[in-house]
């Protein structure tokens, strides 16, 4: 039973007419009551703080939505591009934050650093003051909150942003707190939504979140400075578990992040549990190709072992979406077989449906892989062809992982393939060479120009 | 130990300089990478919905703040709106809901409305629509989400606007389940920023989430429509406990909650906790000045009688600001007792400090009352004045409770003297009117013009 479209239905199903009249008559006091007070409390600090930021805002094209490189308030711009930055499933991954970091982090700075014309350099110190900050509390705090249902790269990212936004904005020590005091209050983004449009947002949300609070605690806002681990705050609430404050404050920059373990890329545009299989089945290819051709018809079977986890990850068995298709071992394996790639373009309708795709998926075999795994990730493909032919492939750390990076070419390349579908390639090569020369930008509207100029 | 202002401090002494030149470096990539698929994002429905919507609002002045009656799109003037309505903590109160209804759904009911034209009775539907999801849910639900440390105004607060504007809005069932999935995912707001500007900042979010929650569902946004009682919802991540739905559904409706209990609604603009103590300290002056007169000088002692619990409620014994006499019993009966009102001009730090008062809380007497209480908040106070004359006042329920409720001309005077600082009488007198007419209005928007013929 789903006991939330019930719920929708009760209030669907609400009819003016339909209701008793002492109900109309007595809602109209909750009204007259709310609207006294809040005219009451207008000249409470809160409120002119709230409302001149609001303000501030809502005439404000201040910053670029990537979204046809048009303009809006930062706050917003930071909630659009984030969930841009996280539609695909493509962006990358802290196994310690056990979520997604920078959809949250580089929107937020950004849009803000447009405000502000931030250089390059600050920029690049906010997103590490952010990382810290959203992994260490992540590392410190566990599994628990992710296993009551948090998406931590809204939650804690929610965290992170708020204090990249704070060192852009260059907030003082108590200044500071508050916006995380804030932030704190500002964290949500429940796992039922993944598989929506609403998983993206909460990228989004983090993002904007991140920009509110800092925007709020700049202009005076209060919250309480001890909203991460005190009584009824965020570690409570969210793992119920409140008693880890000396390791997150221990590990905070020692060592850093970025240098150890560092953040885990994705090379394929698909969930993770896939992505050790796609490698596996890349060096299955190769090793077909050196003996001949490789195509759909030639094809009599494919093996494929991964470890036995996946099995309630990976549920889309014949997949029939592009979206279905990045939860799919059998499209990602075989689609990597078959085009000796996988990217953006493949997770379509029409590809996912695609005569020689399906014919493949028909001969596919889905073992368990057993015995000692380097990584939760770690696969096995063995393809039999026509005339006896075998191939094999095995990855035992998938590419992009620590321990198994993405070069500096292949991050260039990803960067360019993505981009290239929306931009001209001459914007592409010119933005990636100041992402690239980031410490050297004077000011990161100059970026963002070289985006808009697609307009 | 403060543990946030440690990370505050962190984040704070981070510099650019400071840093290891590998960590730079290495803060590019994530950066690169998550433009990248920001971009490539761009093309999918999530990213274009929110992007358009957040565009919709960019230059859009098209509700109206309270806060000086200039004009905001309508999420944000929800979220500065339902600020300026908790700012006072004087609203309503929904003790199944265990939060503040009001503040969370009227804001945005009226800045939404204020987008549709909508007419008054469409106003009072989706008031009702949204405190039935909103306090039933919160009843069903019980005490443990907010001993975990949640605010009910925001986090349940944020599901009842959502169904609120939906409602307004008049999305179908797929579309409404949409809103409340939705506005799962944004509901937040901890306990722990009470008695900072962050929790009248709850009431807003709630607010801003529900007209978000329900103009992306509008749009055509996803989510998960079983995510308030499902797998990772809403349920289980904020009160553990997801097993309730039936009695959700069993009680909404079934009695409407402002039939049965009904809300509750405060006299005097402070915690809920003195009420029933400044009920007693009234009735008392009233013995006095039957007698005689009621000064400062005239008091000897004030013996007060309220339920243990009270006392780690109200806290602050010698007051001094007009926020700690919201928390102060000894100040609520005091300057009860001497001025035969309490309101909302008594809270500031000057009344609180001023001789009389000071005096005469010197001479307070503090007793727990015992036996069978009627209510939580049941008191007594005795004085003793000069000459031995005695004056006694008991309140057994206090004023605007759900049994005792306020009258009609009671509300009619709060919203007077509410608005009365703010606005000229006249406009007070005419808002007054059509609120109590509410049902008649044929555009929400003739009382909003109402009020910013004050601008």
């Amino acid at each position: 039973m789903n006991e939330l479209s019930e719920v929708a239905k009760f209030v669907c199903g609400l009819d003016y007419d339909g209701l008793p009249a002492e109900v109309i008559e007595s809602a109209k006091y909750p009204i007259i009551d709310c609207l006294g007070v809040a005219v009451a409390g207008l000249e409470d600090d809160c409120s002119r703080i709230a409302a001149e930021w609001v303000e501030s805002m809502a005439g404000g094209e201040e910053a670029t939505l990537f979204y046809a490189f048009k303009r809006s308030a930062a706050a917003w711009t930071a909630l659009a591009n984030g969930t841009a930055a996280h539609a695909l499933d493509f962006d990358d991954v802290s196994f310690r934050m056990m979520g997604h970091p920078s959809v949250a982090l580089v929107p937020a700075i950004v849009a803000l650093g447009e405000v502000l014309s931030s250089p390059g350099k600050e920029c690049l110190l906010s997103y590490v003051a952010g990382l810290e900050v959203a992994a260490k509390t992540g590392a410190a705090l566990g599994g628990n909150s992710y296993m009551l249902g948090w998406h931590h790269t809204s939650t804690l990212g929610a965290l992170g942003a708020a204090a990249s936004c704070g060192k852009l904005l260059g907030l003082d020590e108590e200044r500071m707190a508050c916006a995380l005091g804030i932030s704190c209050s500002l964290a949500n983004g429940l796992r039922c939504n993944f598989g929506t449009m609403t998983k993206p947002l909460h990228a989004g949300m983090a993002a904007m979140n991140g920009v509110m609070a800092a925007q709020l605690a700049a202009r005076g806002f209060t919250s309480n400075p001890d909203a991460l681990f005190g009584e009824n705050g965020f570690a409570r609430a969210f793992s119920d578990d409140a008693d880890k404050a000396q390791e997150l404050l221990d590990t905070l920059g020692e060592p850093y992040e970025l240098l150890d373990p560092g953040l885990s890329f994705k090379p394929y545009p698909c969930c993770r549990g896939p992505q050790g299989a796609i490698d596996a089945a890349l060096a299955a290819r190769e090793e077909a190709l050196a003996t001949g051709s490789i195509g759909a018809a030639e094809i009599k079977g494919v093996e494929c072992r991964v470890p036995a986890w996946l099995r309630s990850v990976l549920t889309y068995h014949e997949p029939r979406t592009g979206t279905e298709g990045k939860f799919s071992l059998e499209f990602c394996v075989t689609s990597a077989l078959l085009e000796g790639g996988v990217g953006v373009g493949q997770f379509r309708d029409e590809v996912v449906t695609s005569p020689p795709i399906v014919e493949t998926i028909a001969k596919f075999d889905w073992q368990d892989l057993e015995g000692d795994l380097t990584s939760p990730f770690a696969s096995e493909v063995i393809v039999t062809l026509a005339g006896g032919r075998k191939a094999v492939g095995k990855a035992e750390k998938p590419l992009g992982e620590p321990g198994n990076p993405m070069s500096e070419e292949q991050i260039d390349a990803k960067y360019l393939e993505c981009v290239g579908s929306i931009i001209d390639a001459e914007v592409a090569e010119r933005t990636l060479a100041m992402l690239k020369g980031l410490d050297g930008l004077e000011d990161i509207n100059t970026l963002v120009e070289a985006y808009r100029g697609q307009a």
